[in-house]
């Protein structure tokens, strides 16, 4: 670190306040407020701490920073592009218009060097955790004696709004509980928020309550100006190792604007042209100047990029070198970053046979138990359920010294969620994370962020219908495989047997382009596929055609339906009725499929009859306006599974008559 | 307050517990871990505190219980049965079977006594604080000098799951910054989860943590045995009226049980018959008895809820009085208790006119005004968005003193709905809760339980679509209303112009079966409808005829498509095709209308054309095979929202375009 030249470190923090409120200004939409007054904490953490290389924003073991107040994305695009990252004015100036690289609120798939996809408060909080715990996860895994190629720090920047959100408590809570000590957050204090002043609906003590998670608690009380002050906190926040740190920082929302500091209407709306002007005055800034970088302030500001680049070079030299010593690891390593499994790995799933019988969650956990072996970068847990989950796996759990291999989420679906985000983000893990189904509510914003983002995150959501039986209504998922099923990007597996949900990991395992929920059940369910269960991942299949080959109707099942269908076809068949059975663990994958493929699979003639325990909104696609769908729109209720399927009508009874009515 | 005779005390303690493992034991399903280490502190709590008359569970001033920690439910069965509630003894025995009034876990709508729906952790702890705030709200209504008919008190029995989950640290957090001073929690610390011992996730200090939020924390170090510190603590609860207390409960889960107590063993599973044997002989009792309650332990147990009646009938008499000497008021608790409106409040509701054009959100501020100032039951807030959401009314603040209509609940969207459905268990309130449409996933799991029990609870949840803009896709719902559709009995109104805003209204003020969701629009929309929108409480219906009254073409919109469906016809029937447009703002409301009516509005001859900015899914259901649907299957953008329309194809020459296909 450098010691800060004070003109210029002024003159730096504001280039970034104008460039910020320049941005909001020319896109008439936007939130100067955080900018403004989080510009020196960030300029002081992005110039003497931050190690990062803008000519490469990949490079593994680059410090990772968070800005989970995403409302304030203009000022990261200010940072990345005066740090060097290939982000031009042109971009700033282009801030939330169509086709720019600079979004309203941050978008982790979007723009280079955004690490995180924020803006729904909370998140970034929590994804940061996730990129601190991945980091450790990751040291621990590849670091040996005389060769640390994982090392880094992992930096968020918080407003009140994330501390509020009940997942940054679950997330604080756990770091706290696993010292995650290269975790760091700067929270600005600006006790300001969208609807007013802060203490309208918060006035807990933050620093105790960070200090009963086990945190560092740090104070910076004049964050508007004392850069030294900030340094200082970073420099002890880094220095504790042992612990995460919070470094609460006092400072001005809207700092500068004459009219508009300190209240909330510079929170989330343009300053206006003529407040732009006073506040540019105020800051000693040109008035007629927009999106103006001072030469000193662009060389300066560059500094920083330089030296990473240096650090990413002798970083690429230990590299090699660790390369060199392990190469079994290095293979490994690039496996894990490209996500790419092991050679081999189909053969060593195990598959089941047929007279088997076994609940889809237990031959998941046999299935993870295998590519856990093979897949060291197959990093995650549960949410205090993994025994009814069955996702733990060989190498105990993991602790506050970073060993083990299972991460005990506690009782926090929501965080649990925002964790595997981060991880993902971070890079080199496949996160998964576990609960009962029905839970998957709780965790719904991380999931809608990853299906966004395009990340590699698997959920492994077990009881999965009134099937699980006398925990009743409020465990019972009803409309959840719907809601979603709706979700853009995210690929909704429920296998009906063992072998397909080996399928279901496979694709779970191999989809680049977005999360899979793997949705499995409680109770048994007799094998009816073959090893591999050929088809399933096409996303539906014909697990039995019709005798003679031609079918009077086609049956559609999933999940725990799937057997039932088959119980109905052979009754159909034995009344005459000559019927096919179409597996379907999932709707997203068989949409990929092409035409002639879905035609073949779903023939135009033959009526058909969906079974699903769930709703039935949306299987009338499937059906057809002639079609039946044996569902059920309503919530379960407490008694044993096999009696709420009965008394509810998920039953052979009812597809047999349902298909005998369509051929009536 | 009576001393407690130790003998008879221990004697009920067990009564209680081994009531609740044999309830556990006969379904061979359930959680007798939390009852065994919980009866003492709920036996002191109900026999030395709880106000309340199992004669009258619906007694408006009575405490209230909740049992936020639901997988305990055969712990509270065994209360409410031996307090004198409408609960067998053979209902203990049927526990978790079909039909019973002892589902696995409690359910509002289904048992007497039985505060809140629990089981999903977290939400039984913001219940109750939605339950202290209704209180004293309603305090502030309705008690005049020398006339108190709203004082009572709130406790909840919560579990370490419950403090993990973070909508309990958002509503710890509100309910400290409101002060809430009739609000207690037992907390039953038995350092058991699961899966195993807590501290596998949990070591956060909570006595700190509650003190940041500015409660009262006090502690019982041996809650197995020590009823006296029980009642001691119990009774400083009592006596800090300014903040809420947390009472720290040290127990043993499983107490009692020889080889399990003490161990997550004892959490989630039967104790088995010879353990269940070994656990009633640890605890002085016959092990050949089963389901067996002491007749002394009935008298005893028997004498709070005699209290009870005296106290209901104190009260009934200070009511009369109250009624008497204020008529007008006693006229308002009248409606709000049963949910009926003042008489005349559809004239007070505003109406407009074809040329206006404003936001669905701010002609529903203007509508909620009007409601606020005749329904003063109407009670709740926004999620730091009432600038945003226009739900702010006249009336200030609430505050910590219990003063002001507007409830800020800060950025904490889940505790909001937990809070909601706490106020609507409480009775005498509508709550309302607002924020963006996205965040409805923040806040989804008390909107399922809010359906489920069939509460009135409205949601207000604005900047519905890609129509907000340039926030982007992080804060554009998509898939919103289908995964909102899928929830059985929640009710979701997208309306698609200001009069239809206000008919969305009266659908939630007079809905007595469930909850309402109002989706609106962040940008403007052109009056379409006649004062009233008749029409529109049907949940769909003909807005404009094909000329001629033979449609070719049957468009159908909701929301903000509604106008680009009307603009469309104009196209069409420029083109020479007579083109009729049916406004649906409610799928939920049409199901519900008879055949022949549903018939009327989609008679079977034309195609149909669907368009709503959201994804596809569903809507198969309303066009059919032959029809089409424009809509948005994937995620948004950040751009000005008539750009993001364009380019994202919700445009009018879609719609035109896939009319004339069908058509063709």
């Amino acid at each position: 670190m450098t010691a800060i030249d004070a003109d210029l470190a002024r003159l730096s923090v504001n280039t970034i306040r104008t460039l910020s409120i320049d941005a909001v200004q020319k896109a008439d939409s936007g939130h100067p407020g955080l900018p403004l007054g989080a510009a020196p904490m960030s300029y002081v953490l992005w110039q003497q701490h931050l190690r990062h290389d803008p000519s490469d924003p990949h490079w593994p073991d680059r410090d990772r920073f968070v800005l989970s107040a995403g409302h304030g994305s203009a000022l990261l695009y200010s940072l990345l592009h005066l740090a060097g990252y290939p982000l031009s004015l042109d971009q700033l100036k282009a801030f939330r218009q169509w086709g720019s690289l600079t979004p309203g609120h941050p978008e982790w798939h979007h723009t280079p060097g955004v690490e995180a996809t924020t803006g729904p408060l909370g998140q970034g909080s929590a994804n940061a955790v996730g990129m601190a715990i991945a980091e450790r996860y990751l040291g621990t895994l590849f670091n040996r004696p005389g060769h640390t190629i994982v090392d880094h720090h992992t930096y968020a920047l918080v407003s009140d709004g994330d501390l509020m959100e009940g997942v940054s408590c679950e997330a604080g809570s756990l770091a706290g509980h696993l010292g995650l000590g290269k975790l760091i957050y700067l929270y600005d204090a600006n006790h300001v928020t969208l609807d007013g002043p802060l203490d309208i609906a918060f006035s807990e003590d933050v620093a105790a309550r960070y200090g009963s998670y086990g945190w560092q608690v740090l104070h910076v009380d004049d964050g508007d100006h004392d850069l030294a002050a900030l340094d200082r906190a970073l420099a002890e926040a880094r220095a504790d190792t042992a612990r995460p740190s919070i470094i609460i920082v006092h400072t001005t929302i809207g700092f500068g604007s004459p009219k508009k500091a300190g209240t909330s209407k510079a929170h989330g709306s343009p300053l206006g042209v003529d407040e732009v002007r006073a506040t540019k005055v105020a800051l000693g800034w040109d008035p007629d100047r927009s999106f103006y970088v001072p030469d000193e302030v662009r060389a300066h500001m560059a500094e920083p990029g330089a030296r990473g680049q240096a650090a990413h070079a002798a970083w690429r030299e230990r590299f090699a070198a660790w390369r060199a010593a392990h190469p079994e690891l290095a293979t490994q390593w690039d496996q894990a970053w490209a996500g790419e499994l092991p050679a081999g790995l189909d053969a060593a799933l195990p598959a089941w046979k047929e007279g088997d019988k076994l609940a889809t969650r237990v031959a998941s956990g046999k299935v993870m138990v295998a590519l856990a072996a093979a897949v060291p970068w197959l990093f995650g847990g549960d949410a205090d359920l993994g025994g009814s989950t069955k996702t733990i796996v060989p190498g105990g759990d993991y602790d506050r010294a970073g060993a083990g291999r299972n991460l005990r989420f506690g009782i926090r679906e929501h965080a649990m969620g925002s964790i595997c985000n981060g991880m993902a983000y971070h890079g080199g893990l496949h996160p998964f994370a576990a609960t009962f189904f029905v839970f998957s509510d709780y965790m719904r914003p991380p999931v809608r962020i990853a299906a966004l983002n395009g990340q590699r995150v698997t959920y492994v959501w077990t009881h999965d219908s009134i099937g699980l039986g006398e925990d009743g209504p409020t465990h019972q998922p009803v409309e959840h495989l719907m809601a979603l099923r709706a979700m853009p990007n995210l690929a909704v597996f429920r296998p009906g047997d063992a072998n397909e949900t080996a399928a279901g990991w496979r694709v779970a395992m191999t989809r680049a382009g977005g999360p899979v929920a793997l949705v499995l059940s409680r109770q048994d369910l007799p094998v009816m596929t073959a090893a591999g269960a050929p088809g399933a991942e096409r996303g539906a299949y014909v697990l039995a055609e019709a005798s003679g080959g031609a079918p009077q109707v086609v049956l559609i099942g999933t999940g725990s339906e799937v057997s039932l269908a088959m119980e109905a076809r052979a009754a159909l068949e034995a009344a005459g009725v000559a019927t096919r059975v179409v597996s379907m663990p999932c709707w997203e994958l068989f949409a990929e499929q092409d035409d002639a493929y879905r035609a073949q699979v779903l023939p135009a003639g033959p009526p058909r009859v969906a079974v699903e325990a769930g709703v039935t909104m949306g299987w009338r696609e499937w059906v057809g306006d002639r079609g039946a769908v044996i569902g059920l729109d309503r919530y379960g209720a407490s008694a044993p599974g096999e009696t709420l399927m009965a008394k509810l009508g998920i039953t052979v009874d009812a597809v047999v008559a349902a298909a005998k009515r369509l051929l009536a």
